[in-house]
């Protein structure tokens, strides 16, 4: 397996989609050197965008994470969040009425933007469940893992209403050797216990990509093969692009380890076009 | 879909296992009428088992349920819980040493008769964790869902040990309309998210079955088709005692309502041998 | 559960996509009244496209079937295929070389007009699988299914290289009693002995419902809520076109009997907008 | 990880349960030496039995496969395959009438020296189907898998009925180089179809090593921990040789290769006693 350089690459394309958590940042905050690589697709007239599962806060909040930290770069308007997806949902599928979530206030606010209304579960009463018109799972934060968990079941069994879950994942890292449950593992468990069907957006899901591409379109018209798609993560980052019809790259910052890509790529049958050590250029 | 009645069921085996909730008593309490079927047992010298998935307490304590609502003919020797098998599993692979469990500390007692020391999850200190020999899984109380699920996944991540799930059950009911999420449920979250394989006990598993026929021989000898399972579910109760060779009863005072039993049987090819209204007689 | 008339509801959108089995067609061919339902679609400047999980003939092939009963509007730019989808991928990410394919010789057929060389799994020397680029599931005829599914097994055990799979149904009717296996099955069984992930192209995905918005969208802008999906399977049909954002129907000519429909979408938690008896008006 | 002698091991224990493929035979044969084994085993009086997920012939067919390359330790009793459970469970559910199977003719012999008539798919007219009292898939050879397995999936639509999986590999070897897909694949194939619940038979499922068990406690009183299963497969042999309270060893000259077992061990968390490089001492 051939690792190359990253400028090398991204200087072949026309735009660059970036996973955030194991890309450009880790658990001790960004990459450092990772303003030089945007520094270099500015330059050079290659557009970009950040492509995150990530439904706890704004396009907005989630810039700032990147603006505190001096990468000047990174705008509202390049962030790419499966909660951009969710809030889309609501808005033409639920249009008026309220929404029960489970997560933080913060992350309601955003769908809140919509003009609907929104609940948290905790404050819902099984008695009035009549007045809500879907159910969303926002973020692992912010209720009681077991009254609020057990309480979306018991309000699906006394109305049938559809449930959106705003980020894929099943867990994220916490620090460098703990991991957290995310919020796509407690919808995955509710889902099998109420054996209904619920609604997902993220990575791997072609509608993260179609939103982003629809942003460079946009602007340009550019192929799906002038597009580059970079992650850490094989069976979301790089399968998602490929299937989309963008070249991939895997980087070695986060997910997998530089020993392990070569295996995990022949066990998965997920191939990127490239393997790079990171983004920094 | 032919309806008989129990007692011309029963009275051509030599044993019985019944499942408990959903079939003996509901949430209500124990059905009216249940001491005479057991009554009616005792006189024809039919053998009898309580077959539960519950690993909350032990034998005695799941007898003494019964026994203070009078129904005296269930004796703790009678009781055949997952817990049972799950408390078997450590004596003959662990044997000595710790074991970390998830569940109220009533739940752990049990498991100490083995000799072996237990320690809450909540009570970890993930720099010890060589000092543990396995974790089970015994109930969805007595801890902290938030911390202490996590923290199982970040202790497992550290040291490579056998987990335990001691109840194969995703839900139970809490009352006519209200279900709980159970520990299986929470298990099988945490396996996903760790990607490891768990040691699971409970129906339908074969296990179960053979524990109690266990018991059965070791008073008279009785072949498996002499022997009657009793129970509310059809893919714990009906499944399990048809792959283990006994003959089967759906009763329709549980899981399934009297209108949708032919529709269930049809549909997922669990075929019992009979269904009877209740095991009332 | 209210059953309402199709004119009433499609009369409100400026598209409709239509599912063809179920929908448009059932065993015995197309529906009687079809062509007026699309005489109306006509008159009323109302968008239409059929989108169907079927990689087995190319568009032209596929209109055919509908032209030859009578249906004129149903011209080969209305159709939008999984096998579109796959050939759009092959196009994109693979690009030169030879692709193996598991389908009839017509099958393949559309996916050299990409440029590609295609073969045959048969033919397949497992000595020579360098050349191969891809391997894609076309259809479930035209093989030997003993020798040429084990074959698919062992190539890929030499070579790791993208597998598409260009229809994602299980099975699909034969006549008014009978089923048959789709292509999809076979590739989930595939999926699960050789371990690695396919890619795979069909509805409830959502790059099948873009690639028919694309179409839309040449023509006109229209907002994603003036669309409307038919269908009669809640778990494609209808959920795809739900989590993408149109409004969705469900007919009852084809998968679920009118008696079904009310318990189906409860058991699911699929909720279309509307039911109607059928597309005819 | 510490590889140890397997003479050092055995000599610990009264009985001994062998997987055959992969720790007594391989592709090329019986492994050389094996014989000194058994000729240690009864020496020392330890007890033995090989379990194998074989439903494709008799016990007494399976033994002659070792007695004809010299090992004569392995007589018929010495056999538990998973055939056998799925010819005890027709026994007691079954008793009368006719069985269909997917597999080879020598394979249904076995199933009717309970006394139950036969019949292969292929000659079930689909309109007779009221005959049949169970389906059991015996073995990947003998059929057309194109046409019976179809056919299996429209008499399960006609009628109701136990379909009993009597092998649980997905896969088996055939050389070197390459696998076969196994029946208990083609089986979870019908299952997704159909949508039904099957019963397997074999390794991991407890019933196969209980059924072992009742051999060696026939003869003499052994405690579980005094028997050691003996396998080269994580997923079948150690976990379920574990979760049934045996000791248990991995072999590396089957499944695992050396350089491939600490890795496989702590990313499945299914951790056997020792591990042994083969069973030849």
């Amino acid at each position: 397996m051939e690792i190359v350089n990253f400028k090398s690459v991204v200087s072949k394309y026309k735009a660059v989609f970036f996973d955030a958590y194991g890309v450009l940042k880790n658990h001790k905050g960004i990459l450092p050197g990772v303003q030089n690589t945007f520094d270099y697709l500015i330059e050079n007239n290659i557009d970009y965008y950040i492509l995150t599962n990530d439904a706890s806060r704004s396009p907005i909040r989630l810039a700032e994470g990147y603006q505190a930290n001096g990468i000047t770069a990174i705008t509202p308007d390049r962030m790419i969040s499966s909660g951009m997806l969710a809030r889309e949902y609501l808005q033409y599928k639920v249009k008026k009425g309220t929404v029960a979530y489970l997560g933080t206030s913060g992350s309601a606010h955003y769908i809140e933007t919509t003009g609907l209304k929104t609940i948290s579960i905790s404050e819902v009463q099984l008695d009035y469940v009549d007045e809500l018109e879907a159910i969303v799972f926002l973020d692992d934060e912010g209720f009681n893992w077991n009254t609020d968990i057990n309480k979306i079941i018991n309000i699906l069994r006394r109305k049938n209403m559809p449930v959106i879950v705003a980020n894929t994942d099943i867990s994220y890292p916490v620090n460098k050797n703990e991991i957290s449950i995310a919020v796509g593992a407690l919808a995955d468990m509710v889902e099998e216990i109420i054996g209904k069907t619920f609604i997902r957006f993220g990575k791997p899901d072609a509608q993260m990509f179609m939103f982003a591409y629809e942003q460079v379109m946009a602007k340009n018209y550019i192929s799906k093969d002038e597009i580059l798609m970079v992650g850490d993560t094989l069976r979301t980052d790089i399968i998602g692009g490929n299937k989309f019809g963008l070249d991939t790259v895997l980087v070695l910052t986060g997910n997998i380890m530089p020993d392990q890509a070569e295996m995990k790529i022949a066990s998965t049958g997920i191939i990127p076009n490239y393997v790079c050590e990171s983004v920094v250029i």
